[in-house]
């Protein structure tokens, strides 16, 4: 018999050689009919796979990151043996499963896929589910796996082979389709009936340009059809609020080769956001008593040698700039600067916590097929700040951080998100983590604590924090249900001790202070990003780059539109006058194509009134005010940020 | 005989060998005395020099920067005298004039020169300039000034003459004194008798540090002792306003040797001046119909190749970064990035003027031995904007930036400035200019009536322009009388070509804009560098880091104080409380020292009557108030920028 420990903590007995899913319907059917892998000592083991010795054990479904990834991992496997049964002699190279969905790069000779090659792949796809057949698991040595792919003349899982050592490769096949990866782990299939390959593409071996272009479908899948159609209608939405598209139909942003890839270029309207956001921050920081600072982008060698930067993080930075002997390095984040001003003049336990803020421009090093719009960029506007603190401050302003967090949610209609609390794990300390027991039992505490109190919906996950203390990742969803990951905030022991940062402490003996580093609206890059899907470019009044237009019927009332115009500019409100001879259709029907939030459409009636007649963007009419009326009207919905 | 030109266009006979000093006796006695040196064909030219053909003369006074550099070249030569009269055996390096003053550096073997021995140079330099001995020029071979040198064991003199060939070498001996340089311009001594010998300091030879260390002595002479003792209460009180010892007392930047040299970390008082000069800029160029931009502090090396930065501004620009193969480089300018805006999207006429506004970051390579403070750095905040226009719109838009630089000296208090006109030498067109002669005439035109028709003070100097069209260069004089550059205002012909800018014209035809490079605030470094001297680090209240202290007469008031500065920050005033448990006499006068434009004092009698004592900075007492009228006030004081 072996023992099964549970994450509840409960511990059961099985005969040796017991599957996961055994496991499962023992405890019941319902459960069974959910699994899809298991974690197996903190690895992901498929169901089916026999367990021979003490283990501890979570049953993974599709509410696990690991159950999903199973999942589409074994709809890749799904979909290479469709591939295989449409299109004998085909070769397979890999077939991993991504944050959504799976692909499977392939060679297939000479033959080009179609849209309609992969309508009938999804019906073949769906009658192979429909057989239920279970993927087998065979141990088999590295000569007799060689000899198999040998004699199928499959140069691609030959050269996979090649890094595997006898004892590590297994056969996992179900019908005539083999896999044979040794950390493969697959679900059955039968979860598998809502199927969708979503698309074609060229991907070159080893994504080496010099080798051959295979070819890699794309696909998704899901426990149900009703999860796939609400998929795919949020993908339709995405494609619509894609930000590069609409960065572009709203110039916001531009990217140019001679600048360089990851390098926006932020027009004018663009910039207005990029202004807004930060007045925001500026003001929510000032009274949160941050004061602001502003550092150069680069700094010397030695800096980054004391911060650890170099070597450790040497692959994200730019590489560095030699002059007068000396390497310059541009900073990719913006800790060691503010250390330096930290420690530019003595500080007493009464300068604290010292909170400094900065829109910090970090550069970054991507690989360039990673670079994504401004999701992933090399040049980063960093809504950064860090706070040094005493422990016994330490409660207070983590929880003042968290609380500028929900802040800015609700500001930006963001209902969903969750934070990930990350820990360390005792077992590392020293290695992985400072070997600090109990300041991080103390701070894990603390931040747990606020979490808690302050109802905050959050997860803990078990060793990822970071080496010098918990963090917090913060996730989000847009308004159509697509996860981003904004920046993260974190407790720092380390860094403090690195830069020998000081205060004199209230028995006027020195200490150091413990650092917050935080960034609750993340990079300009990213958030605006966010921004453009979230509100699918029709932007809140305080953030639209123009706020109002005017619209005279004809060119009779133009000036009128322009008094009108010129009045809303002295009240700060962004203004333009449609002055083009078209009709009034047209200018309403384009500036609803500009998501200008308020057009103001003024005609004889209005002049002589000394009205206007407001469209609210996608409402339609909503009346008509006198000038002054809607200028403060508007005034207010800017000045409380109102979404609308 | 010979015809010598004069500068009105007037021509006159004279005989040859005449000199400038024979010819001004000629006009006058009165204009004989003031003559120090003269321009002859544009080289300047000892007075007492023969002139044996046919020239054009300007006779250099005081008034003249080339009169003033001949005055204290010789001022150098007659301390040389001085030194080698009280200490034989001394050797001479060299001995240039200065913006103001001149210094000689020299070998004085093992001799240490004291305070004392530069009252007793002045002394002796003061009994030498009665002598009134006139300097004798000789021409000389290279073989007979060697034999002198060599006999004289004047290594230094030696190593100068290397480098120059027979018939350039003359000499200028006065009393037993030789000066040996070609290009030495002497005057007489009989001006110098305001003489001050300011400091000692060491020199490597050639600024070499394997080289020797010689003795360097600077000094400064003028006209008139009226003229000295202004200079030096003005250098005594440049010396209190250094805005390297107001930035460090006031905490506005430091410096750290792992950033780097020449790139100031900005404290948050610093930070504060920073962003309410960025606020003025950015309301002033909002309300004249600017569009701000962001862009990235690198490009690629293509771009630096189409502006013509690389090669031939490299030296002035940080080494490049190798990345995937492609070199990146930290612009020095923002202007190549502002043409990557303009050129993003598709122009017409109607979208012109375009006014592109940024806040940029720019570095800059300065010898480290240039740099200094805030003055020389080599990361740059520039008030920077490029205005693309028609030729017909350039006349307004030049007009509307003058008037931005002139508001912006009315707002600082700076009453004298004057603009410097560099224009074109058309003998150099095609080669140090754009070779376009009309448009050259047409906008130099157009500046010059912009200066005339506004009353701008300034000045014309021929073949200073920049190779793409006419600048303004802005010199403005701090509150004690120093001189300052401000950052220039541009015409650009060149660019727009270079970048290949378009916009469809009229005619439906495309067309290049000119632009206009314009910096009115110049960088914020050397902005506020300027301020600080300027306003001796006290600040108008707009300014001012911190506005208003609130200083409890005890302890019983700090509730009070708190109240107040709570109100005050409410109002968007920066307002503290001196909370430290001190008699208020001190409070007061550590609060006079951090220059705090406003000090609200506050006992019983106040806090019964819901009142303020005010004293301003400088001012003392100015009676109580209502803290509604004082908030009121000093809101009203702050809106308008009042300078006090």
């Amino acid at each position: 018999m072996i023992k099964i420990h549970f994450p509840d903590g409960a511990e059961r007995e099985y005969a040796e050689g017991v599957s996961a899913m055994d496991i499962a319907k023992s405890i019941s059917e319902g459960l069974a009919r959910k699994v899809l892998a298991a974690s197996v000592n903190g690895v992901v083991w498929d169901a089916s796979r026999p367990i021979n010795s003490d283990v501890s054990l979570k049953l993974l479904t599709w509410d696990d990151t690991d159950g999903k990834s199973t999942f589409w991992h074994s709809s890749a496997h799904l979909m290479a043996e469709a591939v295989e049964s449409m299109f004998p002699g085909v070769k397979f190279w890999v077939g991993p499963a991504l944050d959504k969905g799976f692909y499977y790069d392939m060679d297939l000779g000479d033959k080009k896929l179609t849209e309609d090659d992969l309508l009938q792949l999804e019906k073949k796809m769906n009658e192979l589910s429909k057989q239920q057949n279970v993927y087998v698991r065979k141990e088999i040595s590295k000569n007799e796996a060689v000899s198999y792919f040998q004699e199928k003349g499959d140069q691609y899982k030959l050269d996979l082979l090649q890094n595997l050592a006898d004892g590590e490769i297994t056969f996992l096949h179900s019908g005539k389709f083999h896999g044979s990866l040794p950390w493969s782990t697959y679900s059955t299939y039968r979860f598998n009936k809502a199927i969708k390959l979503t698309s074609i593409s060229g991907a070159y071996w080893k994504g080496d340009e010099k080798n051959k272009m295979l070819t890699r479908v794309y696909g998704v899948t899901f426990p149900s059809n009703k999860e796939l159609e609400e998929y795919l209608v949020m993908l339709e939405e995405a494609k619509k609020r894609d930000h590069r598209k609409l960065g572009k139909e709203l110039s916001i942003f531009t990217m140019d080769d001679d600048v360089g890839p990851g390098l926006p270029l932020w027009l004018p309207n663009g910039t207005i956001i990029i202004e807004e956001l930060e007045k925001l921050a500026k003001e929510t920081e000032q009274a949160a008593g941050y004061k602001r600072v502003v550092t150069p982008h680069i700094a010397k060698e030695s800096m980054y040698l004391t911060s650890g930067h170099l070597p450790y993080y040497a692959d994200s930075m730019y590489p560095p700039m030699e002059l007068d002997g000396t390497k310059y390095y541009l900073k990719a984040m913006n800790c060691p600067h503010h250390h330096k001003i930290f420690a530019a003049e003595p500080k007493s336990y009464k300068d604290l916590p010292l909170r400094l803020a900065e829109y910090g421009t970090c550069y970054r090093y991507e690989q360039s097929g990673e670079l994504f719009g401004l999701m992933r960029v090399r040049c980063l506007h960093m809504n950064d700040a860090h706070i040094y603190c005493t422990k016994e401050q330490f409660y207070q302003e983590f929880k003042a951080v968290n609380d500028m967090y929900l802040k800015y949610f609700k500001i930006f209609g963001i209902d969903k998100y969750v934070m990930r609390l990350s820990l360390h794990d005792p077992a590392k300390l020293g290695k992985k983590y400072v070997d600090e027991p109990e300041l991080w039992k103390e701070t894990e505490a603390l931040v747990r604590d606020v979490l808690i109190r302050t109802n905050t919906p959050f997860v803990e996950v078990q060793d990822e924090a970071a080496f010098y203390g918990p963090k917090i990742d913060v996730q989000i969803w847009s308004a159509i249900g697509r996860e981003f990951t904004l920046a993260t905030n974190q407790v720092d022991f380390a860094q403090g001790r690195r830069f020998k940062l000081e205060y004199t402490n209230q028995e006027n003996k020195p200490d150091t202070p413990l650092i917050i580093h935080r960034a609750p609206l993340g990079t300009h890059e990213r958030f605006i990003g966010f921004l453009l899907e979230h509100y699918a470019g029709k932007f809140p009044l305080w953030l639209a780059p123009i706020q109002v237009k005017v619209l005279p019927i004809s060119d009779k009332f133009l000036p009128y539109a322009q008094t009108i115009s010129q009045e809303l500019k002295n009240a700060d409100i962004r203004a333009e006058v449609d002055d083009r001879n078209e009709k009034i259709g047209k200018k309403i029907r384009d500036t609803e194509l500009l998501r200008v939030p308020y057009m103001l459409v003024v005609g004889e009636k209005e002049m002589n009134e000394g009205k206007v007649a407001i469209r609210r963007q996608g409402k339609g009419d909503t009346g008509t005010a006198t000038i002054a009326d809607f200028v403060s009207s508007a005034k207010s919905e800017i000045k409380e940020r109102r979404a609308e």
